[in-house]
């Protein structure tokens, strides 16, 4: 572990007032920085002042898209501890990415500490009011500039914070899904288990095709036979059938959530009858004509738990659980907040203290 | 279309010579740079000297991927002029990918005029030797820095020239072949077809397997099936069996390669028998049993034509040709090229003189 370098602002930002915030929008005073270069490894670990960064425009990450990422959120307890949610799991993850982009892997252990730091820098931005938090963004980009086609073969990590306002200004409420028939998010063999930055541009024409027909999300159905359930916007998804919580089970397209992966070990905990399987849309429409689905809900870092009131698939329309948030979605939200936040003990040991 | 400004260097680099061209590793003096804000449309079209660009570490090219390229090529005649090669045909595409990615349109002549303007400033850097060539690389680029998840509200477009040796150095020779079954390049509904990042470090897994088994580059198949071939490494590919040539048909997960449809038009003209459909690898290695198998190569820009002596498909082995160049490759090189450096007459007007 190379040593540290911290460089502080001379003049502080002002922090925005918590009922201003816009969802990444603002950045705190300070980020971290590392390189990477090849048969070096990673140097110059350090926190240096927000600021731009100046790159050659033959950078690769502009040209051949090698870039991962992961988000996460630190939370201020009612007794002033700021918390992070298995941040672990999210560097395990960006190495998972960075592997299938053929990019260096991290020691994961060494940039939590390095995340660590840098929140305590910059702790005054950690919000305190209740469904506030610090968003964190770590990332990795290829920079050597170079337009041959082959893997970087030097590459910066960064972590940027931002404060973020409650994903629910006026309370959970659940929204219109429209499900996507033509464009396809990611298929098996694919880059969509990874945090890389082409899944996501790539999914903007279906939500775009979802915002204009009223819809506030895409749900994603496989690649391959455009049959079976994947994801709800940039969110896993969960539906309850006739008291069982299903959600699609891992393969190879779909990403990896540590929301998800929480949601299912408290479940377990809770003993609701769980399963991760393959469900299709047309299973799904099956269950609702009897009268047995009950719930659905999008997870991630963001919404932590989004309902879902209603699916239109091609014209055939699904409301569910009269457009109310159901049980299992206001249980699993509540304690899972409540565990970030440290109102509701933690015997899984998820969160991890700053300071 | 806004006053093309223009900021020339004071000293200028000394031009590599052509024996010690690296591909993509050299860059002219000058650069092109064009900047896109919602509502204002694009603007400030500028011709400024070759140097690093300064991003917010939160630009939303680093974080979801919306950026689009171009590759192309300026070519010296033996009487001096400097042509290109179908640009029209660049920027057209440039457009579709740009569409694809939810990135705003450019306006293609005012853009090719521009590009003009770059080439007569760096023409010194235009190689007049056998086989080499100026690239071109327009690429562009999400700028905003915003984490939100929803397409950029502003750009940057740039063209940068590097000049590059003869992707041949020691004369054509054909290469070796790994099928690829695990790994997928693209999907129906995916952005295979649009030239965008994150098509291309999606496939460095692939190359790193073919390289292991001592193959020069992948063949792709569809990602759906995985029965049908697609591409080869970042190129079309055209079979001839049987005194027909085959390519796969454009079906919404394979690139529109530029080359690819001069050498559909150049075979139509010749009266040489073509089909564009999907051929899989079966139908393939069938026809190889019956001795029907004549030719094989990839196109594009890079290479042109780049034939393939031998395809390993998970340890069946095919040899195509005797790993000799073939009559039909061989022909449309000499073709193409010819054209390309006015060497032959151009009866398409497919090239266009810079000054």
């Amino acid at each position: 572990m190379s040593a540290l370098r911290i460089e502080q602002v001379t003049t502080k930002k002002v922090i925005p007032k918590t009922e201003d915030l816009v969802f990444g929008k603002h950045y705190t005073d300070h980020m971290f920085v590392m390189d990477y270069q090849e048969g070096k490894g990673w140097y110059d670990p350090r926190i240096v002042p927000y600021e731009s960064i100046t790159l050659d425009p033959a950078a690769m990450v502009f040209h051949y898209g090698q870039t991962v990422f992961e988000g996460l959120k630190a939370y201020r307890t009612e007794d002033n501890q700021i918390k992070l949610f298995r941040p672990d799991e999210n560097f395990k993850r960006l190495n998972r990415s960075s592997e299938r982009l053929s990019m260096p892997q991290i020691n994961e252990k060494d940039v939590l500490n390095y995340l660590k730091e840098l929140i305590k820098i910059d702790q005054d931005w950690v919000p305190a009011e209740d469904g506030y938090s610090l968003y964190i963004r770590p990332f990795v980009i290829a920079t050597e500039p170079n337009l041959s086609l082959a893997p970087s073969r030097s590459y910066r990590l960064m972590i940027i914070l931002s404060p973020v306002g409650s994903y629910y200004k006026e309370g959970i409420h659940p929204v219109g899904i429209h499900v996507e028939e033509a464009f396809t998010r990611a298929v098996k063999g694919g880059t969509g288990t990874a945090k890389t930055a082409g899944n996501y541009s790539a999914a903007y024409k279906a939500q775009e095709k979802a915002t204009k027909e009223g819809y506030s999300q895409v749900l994603w159905l496989d690649g391959i036979e455009k049959k079976y359930i994947e994801e709800v916007g940039s969110m896993n998804v969960f539906f309850k059938i006739n008291g069982e919580v299903v959600t699609p089970e891992l393969n190879g397209s779909i990403l990896e959530g540590i929301t998800r992966m929480s949601i299912i070990e408290l479940l377990k905990t809770w003993g609701v009858p769980l399963s991760e399987r393959r469900i299709s849309l047309d299973e799904l429409f099956r269950a609702y004509e009897q009268g047995l689905v009950e719930e659905a809900f999008g997870t991630g870092t963001a919404a932590v738990i989004s309902p879902i009131g209603e699916l239109n698939w091609n014209g055939k329309k699904m409301i569910i659980n009269n457009k109310e948030t159901g049980e299992v979605a206001k249980q699993l939200y509540e304690t899972l907040t409540g565990i970030q936040t440290g109102k509701v003990a933690d015997p899984f040991h998820w969160t991890v203290n700053v300071r």
